[in-house]
């Protein structure tokens, strides 16, 4: 069995409880929090820990999976533990990742320890398919569309406005763009013809609605590039019709091959989730099983998805795999 | 600069000559026939050698792409010249794989080796979004539906009956199959409700149409289990409309997660192919640069493509993927 820590219990760590709980081949070693223990309320019977106790663990944990934010959590605390335990996170700003990957890759060699980051779907398999279509069709056009799903950024900016009690912000795809790349046609999408955003608003007692909606459609950087609906609607209606975290989306390459680049060829990776976190977990634990792995043949050091051979995710052998899967 | 060989010069082997064309990093070494070499009209200006020429030819040589037929070619031809050369090839007899690679395995562990074996779209990027996808949603349903494509097996079966010319048979998903899929109802298909057949059939002269529109409609295995529809055109319309030789599909997992399984995830792979052999051939020449790179690293042994790190595909470094693709 491999053993699973997990620091830090939001919606990620819960997703990560729940993934492993489901898993055969894995058990969960602790929750480690920064919060009192006591305060904790899981989902199972896993034992919740402070996050110090976590340096006498070792030998109870195989591989620890980070459930931070990537703003402040995961830029100390991957690059922290990765000293001490073959680690897993979700860090997500593009951006830095080449400056996580270095500082994080010292750390495992530091360690003796194999670290996968920015793992989850974007980045990650979303991610994996640009990099796999690229290279098939390396003549072509790369599209990615997210949604139907919910920003927790847009929601937040939405509820950061007064007279705002209450805000769910959906991402939402054009269709006819998206109909446009899948029959091959190559086109060139500004912002606004890719996603439209969907707002569903619960307003103070009191509040000039016309107010709200001008200052969310004219948001700089966050709406006013975009065609935005807003709709208003009471807690009661928020709460029951949104309290979900659904969202998704879709990686397409639209590519030609030939010496006349004489075929088009289209592949396409859509996801759709019922709960982001959930399934940002999943793949976390998944990778999880690769970390272990990769560990028990004496590799060290930071990897990405791009380094993980895909058979090392799957928790049978690759013999199971050639003659079923195959 | 990578050095490509290609061994058998059908439908592939055309393919990876303009793969390998349009590769930055890649240029063909010679194409390696059976036939007389002066009868084999290249796209290009490769040389055309004898096969047994290829014995003197291992220093020009990096990784020699295999372009011959499973059923009776790859079995012999793969095991030889894995002694020799890296091979890749697209041996796609499912149930003999395992015995496939076994033999493929020995004659590289010999020759000190790289061979990838069964690489395409099914097998190939079919199966890697089967494993992917069972590893991160394990609890959860496969299903696979080709097409809209060209079978060319079920094209020649209806060459064969009596008064037939000509024919090309398209094989066909079921929408509202492929629709309730997609919404996450977990439906159990049969055969008929997966796949619908289309035949457009040209008949030789004073032909008895009604008599062989009933001989393809009952032909057992290939279309009795099918709903089928057969067109009887001309030659010349078969010829100016039905030339192509497209293909496709879809790989789907529809899955749960969490304590109580109450969120559902889809996850889609689709593929829409102009051309069968030339995206197969584009494959077959990514997964040459990845053998290409192991045998550089000292590796040895057959892999297939669940064994390759998908950034060993992509023809540009580890830092320039992390920090442009992840």
């Amino acid at each position: 069995m491999i053993k699973i820590g997990i620091l830090g219990y939001g919606n990620l760590g819960r997703g990560v409880e729940s993934a492993v709980t489901n898993s055969n081949d894995m058990e969960l070693a602790g929750v480690f929090t920064r919060r009192d223990p006591e305060t904790v309320k899981v989902q199972t019977d896993v034992p919740v820990f402070k996050i110090d106790d976590i340096y006498n663990m070792k030998e109870d944990i195989d591989v620890l999976i980070l459930c931070g934010g990537s703003a402040n959590d995961l830029p100390v605390q991957t690059v922290e533990f990765a000293k001490y335990f073959n680690v897993i996170d979700s860090f997500d700003t593009h951006a830095k990742i080449p400056e996580h990957f270095e500082k994080v890759n010292n750390s495992c060699l530091e360690g003796g320890n194999i670290g996968i980051i920015s793992v989850g779907w974007d980045p990650g398999l979303f991610s994996l398919n640009r990099l796999y279509a690229q290279s098939i069709l390396p003549n072509g056009h790369d599209y990615t569309f997210w949604g139907k799903g919910v920003s927790q950024g847009h929601s937040d900016a939405i509820r950061r406005i007064e007279g705002v009690q209450d805000a769910r912000q959906y991402t939402i795809p054009v269709e006819s763009s998206l109909a446009a790349v899948r029959a091959g046609e190559n086109p060139e999408l500004t912002t606004r013809q890719k996603h439209t955003r969907e707002c569903f608003v619960v307003a103070k007692e009191g509040a000039d609605l016309a107010k709200i909606e001008e200052e969310i459609v004219t948001m700089p950087n966050y709406f006013d590039e975009y065609d935005t609906t807003v709709n208003f609607i009471s807690q009661e209606e928020l709460d029951a019709n949104h309290a979900g975290i659904p969202h998704g989306g879709v990686v397409l390459r639209s590519g030609v091959t030939g010496l006349e680049n004489e075929n088009k060829h289209i592949i396409e990776y859509k996801l759709t989730l019922d709960s982001n976190p959930q399934f940002t977990s999943s793949v976390l634990v998944a990778y999880a099983r690769a970390a272990y792995r990769l560990s028990k043949e004496g590799a060290v050091g930071c990897k990405t998805v791009f380094d993980i051979a895909p058979g090392l995710l799957h928790p049978e052998s690759p013999e199971y795999q050639r003659k079923n899967l195959l």
